[in-house]
């Protein structure tokens, strides 16, 4: 029996670093996950690889929240994890593990995740959108990878809307991601909006998460469940934009707020089917991630397993 | 000498039906333009093949503006030319001539034109925009054609702006087409604006042109000027949407619209300057197709002449 080869992946996102070892038939083991608190999580990042890094291990794949040169291994523009643009982390874990490491944006790393053993399985083409702190995208054509930034969280949706932290107005990001979720729910909270998000955390709604907005529109709280409609109703504002130049066979979606799917999610598809064209609308099914939150690890050690 | 052979390009939009002989080095001769003006048309259109289609022509192209099944030549939905919908042309040409036809969308064609003897030769990677009644687009990725819809101008830039042919609201096409522009004028001049707009065509200004726009702007009205800009600018913010997505070697602009490039399409570059990524921006060249009008027809008989 010859010795099966692992590859490490890292998945570094605006709210945590996901870790862990995947094999040659795509399985994860060894997960771990820690706080993305800036530039100390890369000591951290370390400490956690130096317990995973053995003989069976040929590489490093990293999937990052960004815009990549993926000759230099630099990130150009990562504007959720502003620290990841003044390092050069493929140069810090290859010299320190001695091991191939390759780079991807996240959800790139993601897409290809999903294609190999998630719910892009069947479809030789689809996007796959990330809905987390920001709105990632990665495309699938012809069963690979289609090496474009595929930055469709900054498509401006509202040419004067609001201004995204990556100096464009009206991104969808801007109105669609979670960022914008908790955005919203402070703004109305602060205006005096009556709702039972007031309550938690002890009446500071600064520490609200979207799970607290989620759980609460469950609840039937009517502010909760508005905010989340709306940024879903954004959200198929976007989906209909790329069905109409990508015509996908689907659209694969992942990222904490798929959590939300139920209000969220379903008023994304409803707007998306007014908005598309009907036969490009129709021939995409819009579902959830297999993989989860192991899609960006599984993606990243694909780059080193399949290079 | 072998016999050289050739193709019929036909480059099928809102307001003309262009048609011309295309050789295997992608020279075009024997150039025609038909006004359209709907289904009539189609009988003008074969009148001009029968003195075109001889030994040395081994098939027909089209270019068309819409959404096509390629499979069945059926167009599934052509906002701008809606009888289109209701005949097979491919049909229609194939058993009246008894060559093979191949459809295409007729942005597609015209990038596929300008990858092969046009302004993107050099360019492994480019968006081509064709900026007439309506917008289309076609993206060359690794020097082939992208087989995905590209309705560029069916992306919604304004999520709750002007309703669009399409069924959409917001769409770049309602914001920076030729159509757009027209509207635009005709709205201000019917609200009263003053213009020198107004004492042309005997003052019938629903009778206006681009053209007429574009030289009256040049001769210094306020309102020409302020329209074309207006336009321009939302040209701008599609174009950064598409870098930010695509990351294009090269944005190639064709189509009537772009003789008003001075106004218009400076507009455009300094908008997507301020919006776009800026490593991606700067990648991105701005330019003029080469092929201009004939782009549609020489990449319709590439479809042929190398299939």
């Amino acid at each position: 029996m010859r010795n099966e080869r692992f590859a490490i992946g890292i998945d570094i996102g605006g709210s945590s670093i996901k870790i862990g070892t995947v094999s040659e038939s795509g399985n994860v083991s060894k997960k771990f996950k820690i706080t993305n608190k800036g530039e100390s999580s890369i000591n951290e990042l370390i400490k956690v690889l130096d317990t995973l890094v053995s003989s069976y291990i040929i590489g490093i794949g990293i999937g990052i929240a960004g815009l990549i040169n993926k000759q230099s291994g630099k990130i150009l523009n990562s504007p959720n994890i502003s620290f990841i643009e003044t390092i050069n982390i493929v140069d810090i874990l290859s010299e320190r593990f001695n091991l191939q490491v390759f780079i991807e944006n996240d959800a790139n790393a993601a897409a290809i995740g999903e294609m190999w053993v998630g719910a892009g399985r069947d479809f030789p083409n689809f996007v796959l959108l990330t809905l987390g702190t920001g709105i990632g995208g990665g495309i699938i054509y012809k069963k690979k990878l289609l090496e474009i930034p595929a930055e469709i969280g900054h498509m401006s949706i509202n040419s004067d809307g609001y201004k995204c932290t990556c100096g464009n107005m009206g991104c969808l990001e801007a109105y669609a991601s979670a960022n914008a979720i908790l955005s919203n729910a402070i703004n109305n909270l602060e205006k005096g909006r009556e709702s039972i998000l007031k309550s938690l955390h002890n009446g500071n709604y600064y520490k609200l998460t979207v799970e607290d907005i989620y759980k609460s529109a469950l609840e039937g709280d009517n502010l909760a469940r508005e905010i989340l409609k709306v940024a879903g109703r954004y959200l198929g504002i976007g989906i209909a934009n790329i069905i109409n130049i990508f015509g996908p066979d689907a659209v694969i979606l992942t990222g904490g707020l798929t959590g939300a799917w139920d209000i969220y999610v379903n008023e994304a598809i409803k707007e998306a089917s007014r908005r598309a064209f009907k036969d490009l609308y129709n021939k995409a099914k819009i579902i959830p991630s297999i993989l989860k939150d192991d899609a960006g690890v599984i993606g990243s050690a694909y780059l080193v397993l399949n290079h």
